[in-house]
Order: structure tokens, then C-alpha cells, then sequence
């Protein structure tokens, strides 16, 4: 039993049923419409709104995350099973669900293996950037239906339906709030009220159809939407299992990305603490969910969070109201459905991720730093032209270029001695004392393959520059951790110091690094003691130092 | 002109001569066999070693490299044409060299953007992992032309052949040196007259085919080899630019990173420097050239410049001299090379490439880092069961794995006063004073989008052990770089921070940061000045702060 079910008190309640409520009423045409963007049929989208939520209310450690359909999940889900099957197919639908299963299965891997830490291969401008391409994208895909027709061309009757509905999306998000407070609702009461519009203008825009029979007029429905729950099962194509991993994973790594995203926003507020292991195996075991009920790669979603959070959720039961009020809405008569026309579901798809543009991002980075908001530029200039799954590719390398370019800029201080002092700091910033003879380096960063080099290279530059240089005393006092590729760094260092007439020593190594290092060979090839200070090593060494113009002679090549 | 050409004396000549003509010798049965290895005619393998090191030795940085085919890369070509043509046709010869054409044109670029710092990409037991897997896929791949038919099988004339070959060449690696010094070789010279020996063996080699009519006997030869010198010119198939971009990213990627540590190695043995991105334009030179003159992707090959650099090569020269030979060996009768047995060249083959199997970064992995030896071991299981090209992407995840994790632990202390100074030291490791309001902390890393998590959660967990705390100082004098998702992060710390009754400060931020700062709205939303020192942030904090109990209570929940 998860811990807030057990802690669960009843003061909690009231809160949590309004929000199910609420988020009830937002999923039904939501879920709908993103079902429409991944090319399903709608009801798979309320389908992977019912069993998602409960796992995830299991498993998962947000107490206000709702998890289901989302935009841009829906978006990649359509553009990996495009090349595959036929929107519509019963291939499609099965690929659809298959496609959830091993993004779930990879979810779950990762969270078991605690690869939570790599929500960190993407900077907030590059997910800022990923985010708008995606938008537009879905902005885009969605004009045909809006107008009713591919244009230039467009169906008059369906066009209206489609414009008209956004405008009054519009309204009612502009004035819709104050229009309710007026009427004397709360403040949170009026916000959430106004969020319901996309619930009335489904029911309104359907019973317009069934009045004035627009769909022998021509506009689009959805068509007939089955009663009942979906059936539990898994169908997969033994022959795609292949075909689907890599979109799989990087869906599971947009689902991951969004989700924490998300939850992490709405904690911030609280105060709470999410748990970024347990967010991988909520994710996965609410995708595995949605894989054997028909449905299709699920996340959670800021906007519906974001709901659920301003109308009082206070746990996961939330999710799990609204995950019985939509299985009721599926055991209930469904045949009203069948009239909801296209054009509206297409309006309310264009208002919700218009909504997710974010521009605020891109004016912040460009004001503090030009490179990254050239990075979110590029990422959406990839989705926008090679594709949502390539531009989360190019988001990934963008990220990952800048982590080794900044893992390749250690700092590394010359040290000097505080006058009468045993204290050693930065001669840059402080008037400290050195010896000829005696560099001093500190490296404030573990050693390992990203840096090496670059230590390797600043260390040669200030010994060439210190020609007297006899002793170089490498402080490791801010050093955690030496692998292998800078183990062999050190030994490469040591040998080519020495055949310059420099001998290595090490001072302050910490305790861990220090019992790794005696697994090496590394201590017997120093030519001296590791020095428990860098005081002590500089006063060994000037007491040992042989006169200065005995040094040999470095071999170094024009 | 090239500085060393600008810079050249008589002096040095001599050594670059002997160098010249040593790897010539060792360069005309490396070159077809690598061809061979590719899946090419053996005569590209020579038209390979022509331009390129020329091409190299003119915007290259090394002293020492010997550029032209090798074992790896070529396995990598052959991996990469397989799917598009049949080896040997005329289309397979074409794409060889658009291989090269992209994977120049993409080293090139990569230089002129200054990308060398993406060398850092992989760790050293990785390089290690990736390299041993494909030496043992290029001795199984040779082991059927080794024994003249597909294992179980064998042609006795040809398995004679191929065996008693690598027979010769383990007893001139073992005995050979030692048998020239005996004869009156200095030490330097016995050492590379026994490098000689696959050359020798050809030669033997072919006289005995002759001899003996083996070819009528069923042994395989290179067959008719074109005389002369490669025509320039490029062709290159319009439907396949595609289908090579990403086998050419993954084999310039290899390229750089052979070139590069076999470069390395010989310039520490000098104390030489080398110039990363004038490497990347001197191999995207020779890359292109190899194209236009009929060759395939070439590199620095470590077992050759070993043998360049042991000979006494003092300048590029060496290899121009190398280019000069092979050029008149093709401008002479080549006739005598049709009779070359293959399974003497597989022999030479698998005799280098089993030269390359390094057990010794294993060995020292294994006891001095478990994690460095298992990624080792997981990049060769890649190339061997799922190719070579897998390998390298495997490579690469595991390294960015290393480098995400790593980042995502950056080193934080909590300061104290040492008494009676301003002095503010680490408590782990000092005696400091604390006062139980004000918590000290000092980041030891640039704030970025890799580690703003990792500092966040610590700082709640520090916040969270001291519910007395009502101020944050945050020591920013180790901190070089704030990016947009880091300062994001400072924002948020700010407002959940004072949500709990906590204000942030910060002290000690350094000019460059500071600057960016001031282009931010953080400024303005933090409750106080910036302080110059921790000392001054300490007293004035001390002076200001409200009574203990008056503080806001937090409002995190359970």
C-alpha cells in the first residue's frame, strides 16, 4: 500500500473529489483529442485515462501529477507508428499499444537500474526549444480537421464550427474567470470553473450537430464510440518488436522528461519531495497499464496537473475519482459521442498547445546566455524540419555537447602560502607566497576521462611557464574520485614530468580516493611520500631540494 | 607552408628518410591487407597511403602519425557497405570512397567549428573495449581466408600457407631482434628490421607461388594489380548520400579518436604538443583526399606510427617520403603482386590485429574500478554481438552515462568560521563555527542543467536538517558559469526557500558571473545584497536577523 493511502486522513477527502471531478471533465475531450493526434480512434484516449492514473496513484511519488494522454507524447506516438501501419488499422492500434508496453518496459528498467539521474541529459532551454517545435507541429497537423478540408480549400459549415470554437476558447479564457466571480464564485472556484469550457463546447458543439444534422452537412464526427470498458489483454506483432525500440525509448525519455517536468513544478509550490526512481517505475507501470487496455503512450501533463492541483488535490486519490468517473462515463450510453463533431475536437487540440508555446524561456536566454537560447532554436528548428524524434536527438546532443565542453573547463587554481600561515589559496585572488622551484596546483573536480585531458594540457602550460620549476605538488583536496582513464592520466603525467626533471607529488588525496589509488601501481611510481598537507609537502620539499641549476633538462621538441 | 616545413634544418633529415623508407616497407602489406579488410581491391590500400599522408602532413599536428588505411576503420567501412553493395563490384569501390569524402568533410568541419573537445566523448577503458572487440571480429572474419575456405573446411596448400605464415612472424617478433643484434644491428635498428618481416614474408611469399604454381593449386592470390598512379577525379553514387551520412559520422568519430590517442602516446614520449582541432582539419584533409585518389577512410594508425617514430621520423617528412615510395612502387612493374597469396595476407592480418588485443586497461580497470572494467567489457560484448557500429553508440551511452552521473554529483560543503578569522573552511574538515540560523554552503562546481537538481536536493536536505535556519549563504567562489536552467533553479530555491521562512544570499560571486547575472531579474528577487565575502554576508546576516522563534513556519507537507 503506498504511504499516502496509509496515511490517508479524512480532511484529505473533499479535496481530492472535487479535483477528480474537474480533471474528469477536462480528460473527456482531452483524452479524445490527443487520441486523434497519436491517429486513433478517440475512445482509446479515454481508454489510457482509466487504469494509467491508478497505477501511477500506486506507484509514483507526485501527489498531484495526472497522468494520460499528452500532446506531445501523442505526436511521437504518431510519427514512430506512421511508417508502420495505416492510421485507423487495427495494426495501428495494436502497434499503439505495443509501442506503450515497451516504453513501460523501458520505464521500469530504468527504474530499477535508478537511471533517474539521466533526466539530466537535457538542458531547460533544449526541452523549452523541443517543447514549441512539437507545439507547432500539432498546431499544424490539426488545420485540416479544423477547417474540415486540406487547405487551400476548407468546408464552410465545419470551418465555422472549428474557428467559431476557438474564439469562444478564447472567450472564455479571457473573461471566463471574471465572468464567474462576478456570478459570486471563489477566486479557485472561478479558475477551475473556466477550465470546464472545453467540456461544455463538446456537449454544446454535439448537440448543434444533432439539431441542425451538420453531419449530412458534411462536418466530420467522431463516429460510433463503443460502450463498455476496454477489454485486458495484450495483442502485439511479433514482427515490430524491433522496429518499435527506438521510438520506444525515446518516447520513454520524452514521457520521463515531461512527467518530472511537470511534477517538479507543482512540488516546488508545495514543498514536496519527489522521488525521481519512483516517478520511473509510476511512468512505467502506468504505460504497461495503458498497453493492456487498449490504449497508448501515456505521461503526465502540466496543464492537467496544473488543474488538479488549483482544484485541491491533496493525493493520488484524485486520479483515481477520475479514473472511475470515466470508466462510468464508458459503462454509461455512449451514443451522443458518435455526433462530436471533428472541427471542435481539432479547436480544443490548437487552444490547449498553443497554450504550451513558451516564449519566456527563449526571451530569458537570450538576455543570459546567447548559446543556450541558440540551443533551444536549434532543437526546434529539428523538430520543425527533420522531425519530432530527430529533434529529440538533436536536443540530446546539443545538451550533451555542452556537458563535456564544460566538463572539459575544470578549475584549477595556482596555489600560494598566506604569509606566516600553513594556509595554501589561490595566488589569483589572494597575496599568497611561492617557491621557484615548488608549482603548486589544486583541481577543483574529481579527475576522470571528460577532464583529463584538459588538466593534462593546463598543468603542461604552467610548467612550461615556471622554467625553474623542480616539484609540482598536485592538491587533491576537492578531488572525490579518479578513474581509470585519469588514473593512467596521472601515470602519463608523472613519467613525462620526470623525463623534464619534475617530480610528481600528490598532497591532501581523500580518504576514498586514496584507498582506490592503492589498488594501482601509481604510488609506487611516484618518486615521493603522498603528503597529508600541501604544507607539509612544500616544506619537505624545500628542505629536500637539491640547488636549482642541477635540474635536468626538460626534452622538450621545438 | 607548415611550420615544420618553414622550420626545417638539415640535421633532421636523415632520421626522416630511414623513417620514410621503414614504413614504406611496412605500408605496402598493411595497405592491400586492410583493403582486403574493407572488402577492396588490395590495390586501394595502397592508393590510400598516398595522398592522405601528404594531405595530413601538411594541415595535421603531430610529428609522428602515419596516416593511411587501418584495421579498424576498414572493418567499420566494411560494416558500413555491406547493406548497399556487393564487395568487390564497382558500386562498392564508389561508395568506399564517398565514405571517406563524408566522413573528410565531416572531420573537416568539426575542425573548422573547433569540436575537438568531443574527443572527451569516451573514457579510456571504453576506447579499450570497442577496440578489442573489433580486433577479434577482424581475426574471425580472416580466419576463412586464412585457411582458403570456410572453417570446417580448409585447402591444405593454402592453411600451410596461411598458418606457417603466422608461424614466421611470431618468431621474428620473438627471436628477431635478437638475432639482428647478434648479427651486429644496434638496438634501434634490430627493433625495426624485425618490423620488416611481414614485407619479407610477401615477398618469399610470392616467389614460392611462383615457384611452385600454387595459384594453379587452388591457393587464392590478389590477382592483376593495376600498374600506376590512382586517377584523381570523384565519383560519387546521388541515391546513397543518405545511407552513409551515419555509418560516416560514427567512422570520422573513430577516425579522430584512433588518430588521436595513437598521436598522443608518441608526443608525451616527446613532450611534443598537439593542436586537437588543426588534428581534425589534417585528418578531414586526408579523409578527402583518399576520395578523390581511389582510397577509402583512412587514420593515424598506432602500430605504424610506432614504427615511424621508433625509426627515427622527425618531422612529416617521413611520411611524404613514405607517399613518394608507394607511388614509385606503383609506377613500377606491378605484375609480381598478382601472385601474392591471400592467405599470407590474412596471416599479416591477424598477426597486427591481435597485436592491438589490450588485456593490460582490463587487468588495471578490473582491480582499481569495477564500473570502468564492466563498461570495458559491455562495449566489446556490443561490437561483438550486435556489430561494430552498435559498439560505437554503445561506447558513447556508457560514457555519457559516466559523465551525467558524475556531473550530477557535485561537491557541496557546509562552512564554518575558523575562529577568530575570516576564514570560512569546510566543518567536515575543520574546526568552524556555525551559527544556527545561518547556513553556509559552498558549491564547488559551475552551476548547469546537469547538476541544478543535485544542488536543489541538497540544499532542501541541509535546510531541512536545520529547522533553525531563517538564512541561505550561498559561496559562490568556485562557480565560473550560472546557465538558464541553473539560474531558473536559483529562482525557484529563492521563492521555495522564502516559502519556509528562509532567505537566500549569495557571496563571493565571481566577475564574469556576476556580469551575466545582472542580465537576470534574480537580483531584484533576492531579499539581499550580494556580499563580497562569506564574512561580511556572516555579520551582517548576524546583525540583521529577527529573533530565532519569530521566523515563518514552512509549509512543506508530510
Amino acid at each position: 500500500m503506498p504511504l499516502w493511502l496509509r496515511l490517508y486522513r479524512r480532511p484529505l477527502l473533499a479535496g481530492d473529489l472535487t479535483a477528480g471531478v474537474v480533471v474528469a471533465m477536462m480528460m473527456i475531450p482531452q483524452g479524445m483529442a490527443y487520441a486523434l493526434v497519436a491517429g486513433l480512434p478517440p475512445v482509446a484516449g479515454i481508454y489510457a485515462s482509466i487504469l494509467p492514473p491508478v497505477l501511477y496513484a500506486l506507484f509514483g511519488s507526485s501527489m498531484t501529477q495526472s497522468v494520460g494522454p499528452m500532446a506531445i507524447v501523442s505526436l511521437m506516438t504518431a510519427a514512430a507508428l506512421a511508417p508502420l501501419a495505416d492510421p485507423g488499422s487495427a495494426l495501428y492500434v495494436t502497434l499503439a499499444a505495443q509501442l506503450a508496453l515497451i516504453s513501460g518496459a523501458l520505464l521500469l528498467l530504468c527504474g530499477v537500474l535508478r537511471l533517474g539521474f539521466l533526466a539530466g541529459f537535457l538542458s531547460r532551454p533544449v526541452i523549452s526549444g523541443f517543447s514549441n517545435g512539437a507545439a507547432i507541429v500539432i498546431v499544424v497537423g490539426q488545420v485540416p480537421a479544423l477547417l474540415g478540408a486540406r487547405p487551400p480549400q476548407w468546408h464552410a459549415p465545419s470551418a465555422l464550427l472549428g474557428l467559431g470554437s476557438l474564439l469562444l476558447l478564447w472567450l472564455a479564457k479571457r473573461y471566463g474567470g471574471a465572468l464567474l466571480r462576478r456570478c459570486g464564485c471563489g477566486a479557485a472556484a472561478a479558475e477551475t470553473g473556466a477550465r470546464m469550457a472545453p467540456m461544455l463546447l463538446v456537449l454544446g458543439a454535439t448537440a448543434l450537430v444533432a439539431a441542425l444534422d451538420l453531419a449530412g452537412a458534411g462536418v466530420h464526427t467522431t463516429g460510433h464510440v463503443p460502450s463498455g470498458l476496454p477489454s485486458l489483454g495484450l495483442v502485439a506483432s511479433a514482427g515490430h518488436w524491433r522496429a518499435l525500440l527506438s521510438p520506444a525509448l525515446l518516447i520513454a525519455f520524452i514521457v520521463f522528461l515531461m512527467s518530472m517536468s511537470a511534477a517538479q513544478t507543482l512540488a516546488h509550490k508545495r514543498g514536496e519531495k519527489l522521488l525521481t526512481n519512483r516517478e520511473l517505475l509510476g511512468l512505467g507501470a502506468a504505460n504497461l497499464a495503458s498497453a493492456v487496455s487498449g490504449g497508448f503512450p501515456v505521461t503526465g501533463s502540466m496543464s492537467r496537473s496544473a488543474v488538479n492541483f488549483s482544484a485541491g488535490a491533496n493525493t493520488p486519490l484524485a486520479s483515481v475519482v477520475t479514473a472511475a468517473l470515466l470508466a462510468l462515463a464508458l459503462v454509461a450510453p455512449t451514443g451522443w459521442l458518435a455526433l462530436l463533431p471533428l472541427p471542435v475536437l481539432a479547436a480544443t487540440i490548437v487552444f490547449a498547445v498553443a497554450g504550451m508555446l513558451d516564449m519566456a524561456t527563449l526571451r530569458q536566454a537570450w538576455r543570459y546566455d546567447r548559446s543556450d537560447a541558440l540551443a533551444l532554436l536549434a532543437t526546434t528548428a529539428g523538430v520543425l524540419l527533420l522531425g519530432v524524434e530527430a529533434g529529440v536527438v538533436i536536443g540530446v546532443l546539443l545538451s550533451m555537447g555542452a556537458l563535456i565542453w564544460r566538463a572539459s573547463r575544470p578549475h584549477i587554481a595556482v596555489l600560494g602560502r598566506i604569509a606566516g600561515s600553513e594556509h595554501f589559496r589561490n595566488i589569483e585572488r589572494y597575496a599568497g607566497e611561492t617557491l621557484p622551484a615548488i608549482l603548486v596546483l589544486r583541481v577543483d573536480a574529481g579527475l576522470f576521462f571528460g577532464n583529463v585531458d584538459a588538466v593534462g594540457a593546463r598543468i603542461d602550460e604552467e610548467v612550461r611557464a615556471r622554467p625553474d620549476t623542480r616539484a609540482l605538488v598536485l592538491v587533491l583536496s576537492a578531488v572525490n574520485q579518479i578513474d581509470t582513464t585519469a588514473l593512467s592520466g596521472l601515470q602519463e603525467w608523472n613519467r613525462g614530468l620526470a623525463a623534464r626533471g619534475v617530480a610528481l607529488h600528490l598532497a591532501e588525496v581523500k580518504g576514498p580516493v586514496m584507498d582506490r589509488l592503492k589498488h594501482s601501481t601509481l604510488l609506487q611510481e611516484l618518486s615521493g611520500p603522498v603528503y597529508l598537507s600541501t604544507a607539509l609537502a612544500c616544506d619537505d620539499l624545500a628542505r629536500r631540494a637539491p640547488p636549482l641549476h642541477g635540474r635536468a633538462q626538460g626534452g622538450a621538441l621545438p
